[in-house]
């Protein structure tokens, strides 16, 4: 086990130094607001690892010349149910800041609404798209390709990207009941981490560069990781795929690989949200029927509800202890 | 292992049979003929499961008076993208053929489109409804729940139902990419099957009667199925009850449980099924990038696209072979 050494940051002072960093690489102000929120509601939320621990990415990609700074997204309404935003080479959270609550007030008229983002650079969580339309009494789905680190089952090759699934459904009364996975056993740096800890993997993480299936994660960082739940979930990362690229226009993971200059941040890719209106679609009153099935699911023994762990971390306004390392790696980054 | 005594019957006699049954059981031509039809396809496409074996099951729910054997479904368009489906307590295929080309329509106009189908009994598989949309070149998504039976991750008691969840992607100038999986580990059935021919089942499928986990099949069909994919299909399986009960307004798993009279046939319950038009919203040529996807995917060692088992088993136009005691249970009802 290695120690790390921790620092005090408030969210205001973690805000103020991510976007200190990304104005400083050549971000406009708009960009950097929007990637400092998101980075600060990761940190808020005990997100880590999609927190500051990406602002070397985000700045790398920049340096680059892969990601624009100040891209101005476009967003055009080309039907009354559909969003098509062009990232314009630029971070996606300005670009779902600007569309999102396009998409909520679309799909509030509809009944259902989509919105494909492409040309765009997606470095965070996707949580905080479809928290957002659930706080508006919306249903909301999201996902997006990576570049491939995952073989779909029955093969032995990277072909899929970690490629998250994101969905969440407002839970009337209280906080929504959100969830934003991998559609991989475990994400690649819960791999790293293990092999940093000396931990062995569970079954079924990934296969060694002979395509043998390991539970050793320095042997799996040779090869590839797998998708859960065996075929059934390579489905739903097939389906991901499908989605965020075969709808959208832009990079399936295996595209992206090819394409992408591995500066260390991520690779271009297209997202796909879906936001839904039960208010115009159920046969009756939804709010009291959903209301009921939450509770009844959460008396259950030894049940927790998607999303309930960030929304308690979220209670808590005080500081967030972050790695003292990788404070110093930003600030060596100004 | 039990030996079945098979009896050869064509696809045209199985479509007969089917109808001859289900129109003596007082359904009108509409409702026999879609049910038929459905049980035809299923036994076509070699989805044994969802063939002649649901006949006694269709026909319990008629007579005990929990399904309505002539049910005309109403359809309401309520905005361009929004379908809603009366089944004024009927069989699915009906609903489900009066409402899906209208959802189809609806899409290629709209760009997206979602159709909840209430008040209606569901004993099929899914893929015809996704399937129908891919071949219009829409992408389709359909899930449905159940009565209880499977325990959400870290619970030890039944709360889901086996929540299947249907996707088809167009897949031009080839049959659509389509899955159709419960997202439980393993569906009862199979279970049962283990038990029969004296298995033992994968890891994970189950608990016993004591919450504990079990390979042994006979000790599971006295305590409860586990989703596929421990904590991450057990979201799956809530995001497909919050679709298909949340939205739709009809029961969620739990619900049907506590209202079904446990006649063998199925439980009431809402559907849901969304349209996505590629052709709309793709910033590109999606069908030479779609393509382009499924080509690559192909070309890797152990890989078969899902929905192509069922695709080829189709080509087949030669008689099945069914289980003769289940021809002569079906006849007895007759």
């Amino acid at each position: 086990m290695s120690v790390q050494n921790l620092t005090d940051m408030s969210l205001d002072e973690i805000y103020k130094l991510a976007h200190k960093v990304m104005r400083a690489a050549g971000c406009d102000e708009a960009n950097a607001a929007a990637i400092a929120d998101t980075v600060m509601r990761a940190e808020r939320d005990g997100s880590t690892s999609h927190g500051l621990f990406r602002i070397p990415g985000y700045v790398g990609s920049i340096k680059s010349g892969k990601v624009t700074a100040d891209a101005n997204p476009k967003i055009a309404q080309t039907l009354p149910s559909v969003l098509k935003v062009d990232g314009q080479m630029g971070y996606a959270p300005l670009a779902l800041q600007a569309g999102l609550p396009q998409l909520a007030e679309a799909a509030h008229k509809t009944g259902i609404a989509v919105m494909s983002i492409v040309n765009s650079f997606h470095f965070a969580a996707l949580w905080p798209e479809t928290e957002y339309l659930a706080e508006q009494g919306l249903v909301g789905l999201a996902c997006t390709a990576f570049k491939p680190s995952v073989a779909p089952f029955g093969a032995k090759q990277a072909f899929f990207g970690t490629n998250p699934l994101s969905f969440a459904f407002p839970n009337p009364g209280s906080s929504p009941y959100v969830f934003d996975m991998a559609t991989s056993r475990l994400a690649k740096g819960d791999v790293q981490i293990a092999a940093r800890d000396g931990h062995e993997l569970p079954a079924d993480t990934g296969l060694d560069a002979a395509g043998n299936p390991s539970t050793d994660p320095n042997e799996v960082l040779k090869g590839v990781l797998l998708p859960f739940g065996g075929y059934k979930g390579s489905a739903i990362a097939t389906m991901v795929e499908l989605l965020c690229a075969g709808v959208t226009g832009d990079n399936f993971s295996v595209e992206a690989g090819r394409e992408d200059n591995n500066d260390g941040g991520p690779a271009k890719g297209g997202e796909l949200v879906i936001a839904i209106s039960p208010e115009l679609i159920s046969s009756g009153d939804w709010k009291a029927h959903v209301a009921g099935f939450f509770t009844e699911m959460k008396g259950l023994d030894g049940i927790r509800l998607a999303g309930e762990r960030r929304h308690k971390n979220r209670l808590d306004t005080g500081p967030r202890q972050i790695n003292t390392a990788l404070i110093e790696t930003i600030y060596s980054l100004l």
